[in-house]
């Protein structure tokens, strides 16, 4: 692309990995290259099918278990290396789209330094159009983006006892 | 699926559409049957190519221009003619997802009439997950919905001049 600019999408509310997914569906619609990288997942998602349909790259920087009573040494090196990945592709120049799914939480939960993502922001390819979603995203990571939106929770089925079903929410 | 619920994305903040695209390439990636329905757009969007691949139905209900000065006569018929469609496809069972995409938008230009939607939603297929999308959601279409995010401007770079980016923006 032309020129690319940084997104975040963070809040309380559904849809932030959505409109990733949404967002990368749509690029790759338009032949442009995407990489989609999630933090600290490792789960089977759905969307992991039409993605490979899609030529959209994928990779999850996770345990298959939730990260549950604070961060295991394993939890860290795993988003560590996530963080690395990430800045390879961002700073690259060879992609059009690059999403960080969830890396706001992992510098929530201390996985991975805020500074370290700055500085990934800092040093983007001016070419490739950066993603970051999950909730908690900093003050700073705010600044630096050009497109902020808060996902906002109004009201949600979770709270009346819905289980996650494969193909809506996983 | 076995039971399916009410989710609306309303806000003035960029993300309701791709969470609605997002959420489709999810459920196709998981098998499920998706049918997503836009009212008032006629404008060529790459999504389309990635609906394709994912076997993803769907349909346009508008004119390729934008509606600027008021809804035409044409603008009306388009809409009711979508909605009609669109009543089909979530009474009928056949579906696990009908996304009725900018249907808030429609209700609040007059295109088509808040009850008319509320019936729909009243009726629609106890199988089928319904997404309603749009700024302007009203009152009681929330009330009738299980899950309500609002998509909230934080900071756009629209205002900053940028122009719509096709695989990005449309």
């Amino acid at each position: 692309m032309e020129k690319g600019y940084v997104q975040v999408y963070t809040g309380n509310g559904k849809g932030k990995t959505t409109a990733a997914i949404g967002l990368s569906a749509r690029a790759a619609g338009a032949g442009l290259k995407v990489s989609f990288i999630q933090f600290m997942k490792g789960q089977y998602t759905s969307e992991l099918e039409s993605f490979k349909k899609l030529g959209i790259e994928f990779y999850q920087g996770g345990r298959p278990e939730f990260i549950i009573g604070g961060p295991k040494k394993e939890d860290i090196e795993a988003a560590e290396k996530t963080l690395e990945l990430a800045k390879e592709k961002v700073t690259s120049g060879k992609y059009d789209v690059v999403v960080l799914d969830e890396v706001n939480v992992a510098i929530y939960l201390g996985l991975i330094k805020e500074e370290e993502v700055l500085k990934l922001i800092k040093e983007k390819s001016s070419s490739t159009e950066l993603i970051l979603t999950g909730r908690y995203a900093t003050e700073n990571v705010m600044k630096m983006a050009d497109l902020v939106t808060e996902m906002k929770e109004i009201k949600h089925y979770f709270s009346a006892g819905v289980q996650e079903r494969i193909g809506i929410e996983k």
